[in-house]
């Protein structure tokens, strides 16, 4: 047996860069910054993927794709974005390798193969889509256009860590043009929506939805929505982000259209994204000291069932007993694993499908068998108990269902007793200094440069301003002037 | 109405770069060599990729992700396949941008921050792939190791056409190692009948099944498998190849493993893939001068109905008449389109789906309505016929399997009739310098000399060596040396 994870309580860190390792969900490669994202990971990203993929299309989106480069020049078109992204990124500057002629069997770059302009790997798409989209839209018959991109992309990230901070990664990212600003504002709420439905329902991880604050938005964009989920550690991790672009990108490419009313305008815009990153909040929403902690909806496996026996005849009798289950859960569409092989002990099985997070296991020997019996055991509480096994899909039907709840709730409740109305500047310090983290709901003056001196301070930013959030006459928790409503508070991710 | 698409007869490669972007399937970027996938293409590209993924896992393979870049070092680890791809290919130097102090606006490459090894954006993954598989295998117990990535790759091409070749493309890339020599050989053949089944079943696409030649083999493979497609101008469309590494990847990257009899062995690898380049035989193979023709198994869209009204009452009865139709098609998983647009006329949406190769027309109209029939057209054959309206559901039904089975019947027709049986150079010259090219079968010596100068000569290539090939005596169709089995010879995209 493998040795046991960092403690959650004595090194979260540590804990969490292990657990990514040793549930075979990613681990770092050759190539500094990026991951490689190992099948067990991946098999939980497709399943995000095709959920949201399907929420998406329900909304009337189609995917497409677009180039993995960017011309310089595309970047310069729209200033406002090149300040924010295209500075740390990789640049092709060459098309050719060749054989270094002083050392046999090296390469070098072909310095006769130079681009005459350099191209940027993506780090994100609406340089080269609203380049396109000009040539797309004439017309307001043309708009809505509601597309949407699975990609990889690249920012040249100094400290990077697995899922959470990578130099390449793997998102989508939604562009759509529309004929009117509410329109557009309508799709930049209607998918702030998708990712938090997207968060609770499968994630089974609660999440605030606001807006950023004008320091805190996308360079390119008028308005950034967001969705902010807690984590175990009570930081806050951005999980998903949708952004009002008004009429910038539009007006960066020339994007215009002809009005039902004959008239030229400039269109209007959005962009929305989720990563990667989203397996980060996964883990450490709901991963405890023993591994893993899958909602139902994403784990790979739904149910494992481990037969104990002594023998080829037991397993026989076993399996016989074990098929009928296997079956009708197949049927009502669980993903189950029978693991009947004979090269590691039933302990060393269990440990493993617990760090694997699978939600579901059961186990059957000899003795099961006489009485007519399993034992199902549930991954979030570790409650075990003994069921007749004719009862045995329908329980576990339930249970994945109940698993599903109750994780979504544990965190819904975690966040509750982590969520700090805060008036005064002394608890604000007293928080964000003590061990006991989670988001701080306290009254902000509105000026850029208090939430910078706060972020100076205390390392805590403001991670959205609540769309629920009420108006509530108060003081600013820092310098004490007049605030209208509270907005929340945070160490992040 | 736009203008009709160039005739194949006239001018087939006009023809196809026409329908490629008339049918919205893909275009040129602002990229050099780099394509724009468009939504009405990359939904066709999804249904492929559904298709093949399933196949893939129902054969025991997993999916995962590996980084964008190569450290050249890796490239030389590997220095057979490096001589095949490291060439001509996307080399990043540097990881940041800055301001241009000359020029406002203007982005230069920071020469500060010059990467201290270049990175390859991947032509291909062997390397990286392998480099990993050093660190997960140790033990027999380890394998088979049976992982498949969607991703894209790049590769510097000078003259590139959408689809068939771009300078970016997106594929799939097995890479599997197996501990004996017959397991590797058995997956490279097994991966091979997947890929001529998904061409067969789902593109209706009939393919060669062999073997290539040394000079045609992957520089990394020990053999090369591939299957090859006919399309309408009798030039043959390598449509995928599935490779048997031997252990030169395991030697190349140390991936070693311990036998159950506890010796050190190098793994066996194979490595497969197919791109979007099957984009271009599916097009090429079954489109006409109208448009695209598709597979119902790939379509998008497999049925629109289009309803014939004047005003919105004629409307709202021709909906209700529709409703329940729609309803029972996708109820038995058929994707239907009921395009109650007013914006355009019956006869211009007849010519757009005809473009866009819907299978299935239904119009329908007040006559109709008043005698419950529906007109029911098919893309292929363009046979239109009335049908009572209770019976369409099992029409249009039985009628996609029928358009899936007669695109494939007359493909496999059109292959047999320009399948050419030769036997003297005069013979061959005569052919690959007609009009009429189709699929030469000769004999060859078997000497990569004798196929250099066939090449030369008429710029045909040997496609395959077909794995059902018999033997046979004969003599060489260029040298008149002795020959024991015929190969298929045929230019190619």
């Amino acid at each position: 047996m493998s040795k046991s994870l960092p403690k959650r309580s004595e090194n979260y860190s540590e804990w969490y860069n292990e657990l990514v390792k040793r549930a075979d969900l990613a681990e770092n490669s050759a190539v500094r910054g990026c991951m490689v994202i190992k099948p067990y990971g991946y098999s939980i990203w497709e399943k995000m993927q095709r959920a949201l993929d399907d929420m998406f299309k329900e909304t009337g989106h189609t995917n497409a794709y677009f180039p993995l480069f960017v011309p310089k020049s595309l970047f310069e078109a729209e200033e406002k974005n090149a300040e924010g992204f295209a500075k740390e990124c990789a640049v092709v500057t060459h098309y050719r390798l060749k054989n270094d002629p002083n050392k046999p069997g090296k390469l070098i770059v072909d310095p006769e193969a130079k681009l005459e302009e350099e191209l940027v790997v993506r780090p994100t798409s609406e340089a080269i889509i609203w380049n396109t989209y000009r040539n797309w839209i004439q017309s307001y018959r043309d708009l809505p256009l509601l597309i949407n991109q699975w990609a990889n992309v690249v920012r040249w990230e100094m400290r990077t860590r697995l899922f959470l901070r990578t130099a390449e990664f793997l998102w989508q990212e939604g562009h759509t043009a529309h004929a009117t600003r509410e329109e557009a504002i309508f799709e930049t709420e209607q998918m702030l929506e998708v990712y938090a439905t997207f968060a609770e329902q499968f994630m089974a991880v609660p999440v605030l939805r606001g807006k950023k604050t004008a320091n805190e938005r996308f360079a390119g964009a008028d308005e950034t929505y967001c969705i902010e989920a807690m984590m175990q550690d009570g930081r806050a991790l951005q999980a998903g982000t949708s952004h009002f672009l008004g009429q910038n990108f539009a007006k960066a490419f020339d994007v215009k259209f002809v009005s039902k009313e004959n008239k030229q305008e400039h269109v209007w815009g959005t962009s929305w994204g989720v990563s990667t990153r989203l397996m980060g909040a996964l883990i450490m929403a709901h991963s405890d000291d023993e591994g893993l902690v899958l909602p139902p909806k994403l784990a790979p496996i739904q149910v494992v069932i481990v037969p104990i026996f002594k023998g080829e005849e037991q397993l026989a009798q076993i399996s016989e007993a074990v098929a009928p289950i296997v079956k009708a859960l197949k049927q009502r569409g669980v993903s189950v694993k029978f693991d009947n092989s004979d090269k590691q002990s039933p302990g060393f099985k269990f440990a493993e499908y617990e760090l694997k997070g699978v939600p579901v296991r059961l186990a059957i020997g000899a003795r099961d068998l006489a009485n007519g019996t399993v034992e199902i055991a549930r991954r979030d509480t570790k409650v075990k108990a003994t069921y007749a096994i004719d009862s045995v899909v329908e329980t576990v039907t339930n249970l994945l269902e109940d698993i599903q709840a109750n994780i979504y709730q544990r965190a819904l409740d975690f966040r509750a007793n982590h969520l700090f109305k805060v008036d005064t500047w002394d608890e604000f310090l007293k928080i964000i200094e003590s061990d006991e983290l989670g988001f701080i709901s306290a009254h902000w003056d509105g000026s850029p440069e208090t939430e910078e001196k706060i972020k100076e301070l205390t390392k805590a930013t403001i991670r959205c301003i609540t769309l629920d959030a009420e108006e509530e006459e108060g003081k600013c928790v820092l310098t004490g002037n007049p605030s209208s409503r509270r907005v929340i508070f945070a160490k992040a991710y």
